[in-house]
């Protein structure tokens, strides 16, 4: 059977005394292309029009990192110990070659296993994300911490605000997206508790600190990356986009127009078509 | 007989007293392509492998401004005088609705001809460009004066400069360019004259004089837009691209790894890839 975003089963993984929950569907053959979550998410959070839009033409794996949800351990107090885990959990599945993708804190814990484990990653997209030291990520923005502070009646009205612009085509793309992430109604991933959602903001904020020469370090990537972004991510500010561009050694960068930190919810057809020609594409800068 | 960058004819077009020279080729029936030309170009300068590219789909329209090479006429001191030449010829060919492709300077001329005529505009693309007012664009950038002060033994050693970053790969991809660059043998364009080069420089700098609130005209310009440029322009800093990308109302951008002022030169086939996309989209922002 062929399985989707709906219905693959959560299977587990042992690593390093912690048991990763994944997800694995789509088209076999040829490297996987493996999710790093946002701050707060699960495997739930991603979107089916994302990762069933992959999966018509290569393996997708979705996974918990450790703490998180349905996996067992405790989150790191820091990027680097989510790196290492990860590489555990994608070593664990025998896997020699992936493509790395990371949303948000995911695309911190992307950055960190390509800096770990170079021989593992072929290429790396980083979504709504930034470097170490970038803008405004060492205390989180002034609008972040609005939104995230903020009592909502559903906690959709959270995510609308994070992921969506206010105009009134953000919004309704992502009132769709929230139809959409709702489809998988079997084997939910528990949400993630207040504990590892603190841990995780911690490990953040280490990330954000101040530090001189702080984006060198984007210079031992070798990777073809793929940045991309809204133009309005209010979360981890769209410049920071540019600066990871700018500083890493070989990437190519997207913005797309109208949208905030969830560009790739907001315009799930597109995203796949423009990372996809990424991946695929043979010769490469 | 299907023309193409080398076969296609110099044709003429006559509009408020200036005899236009432009060739056309590809696809016919959809909105056709118009494109732009940089400093100092004339027709010959596009990149074959750009313009066939598109020709593939879509009609494709080359021509030399007022004054510019094989056409009449003076070259205006101001942007806003060749965008409004540029308008007549298109509407001397009896077009009511185009795309507009600009690149450098040609991208300003693209911007003015959207402001000036928004009905005639479906889709903007701005290559290697920047807003008036843009950083370094009033004085022109000392990376910049360096290279086209310089002497060279020939032309093709300038282009290779201004176009490509100073790495093997781009150097490399720069010399594959020439290559094509000469493919067409016969009725090519003249070079520009010095006096015609003069006036296209003193209309550059008068785009790029500070101004107050210098870039609120760009939401004016309400086209999806495409937005292009290399990691690495030292012609027109690529910071301006994440400049025009961030005021536009509905802008897309896309930067190029390790390349310069002329990515579409470096990447003539992910470029065609990445603006047909931009183009055929139906639904946009």
């Amino acid at each position: 059977m062929t399985h989707t975003h709906q219905t693959a089963p959560t299977q587990f993984a042992e690593a390093n005394g912690v048991r990763f929950a994944y997800r694995r569907f789509g088209k076999p053959g040829g490297v996987p292309l493996v999710f790093n979550m946002h701050f707060m998410g699960t495997m739930d959070h991603w979107d089916p029009a994302v990762t069933d839009g992959f999966a018509k033409d290569r393996e997708v794996i979705l996974f918990d990192n450790a703490g998180v949800s349905s996996s067992s351990g405790q989150v790191p107090h820091t990027i680097a110990g989510m790196g290492a885990n990860a590489i555990d959990f994608v070593r664990a599945l025998g896997l020699k070659q992936v493509d790395v993708l990371g949303f948000s804190i995911g695309g911190l814990v992307a950055q960190e296993i390509t800096l770990q484990a170079p021989d593992l990653v072929r290429r790396l997209v980083l979504v709504g994300t930034g470097p170490r030291s970038g803008e405004s990520m060492d205390t989180g923005t002034p609008e972040g911490k609005e939104i995230f502070g903020a009592t909502y009646k559903s906690p959709d009205d959270l995510w609308l605000r994070v992921q969506f612009t206010p105009s009134e085509a953000s919004q309704a793309a992502g009132r769709e997206f929230i139809t959409r992430f709702r489809r998988r109604s079997e084997n939910r991933d528990p949400e993630v508790s207040q504990e590892a959602a603190s841990r995780q903001r911690a490990a953040i904020g280490n990330w954000g600190a101040k530090r001189d020469n702080a984006w060198d370090y984007l210079k031992q990537i070798k990777q073809p990356t793929l940045v991309v972004n809204g133009s309005n991510d209010v979360i981890i500010y769209t410049v920071n986009s540019f600066i990871l561009q700018q500083r890493l050694h070989n990437a190519k960068l997207i913005l797309y127009p109208d949208a905030a930190h969830g560009s790739l919810l907001q315009y799930p057809e597109m995203f796949v078509r423009d990372v996809s020609s990424f991946l695929d594409q043979k010769q490469w800068a």
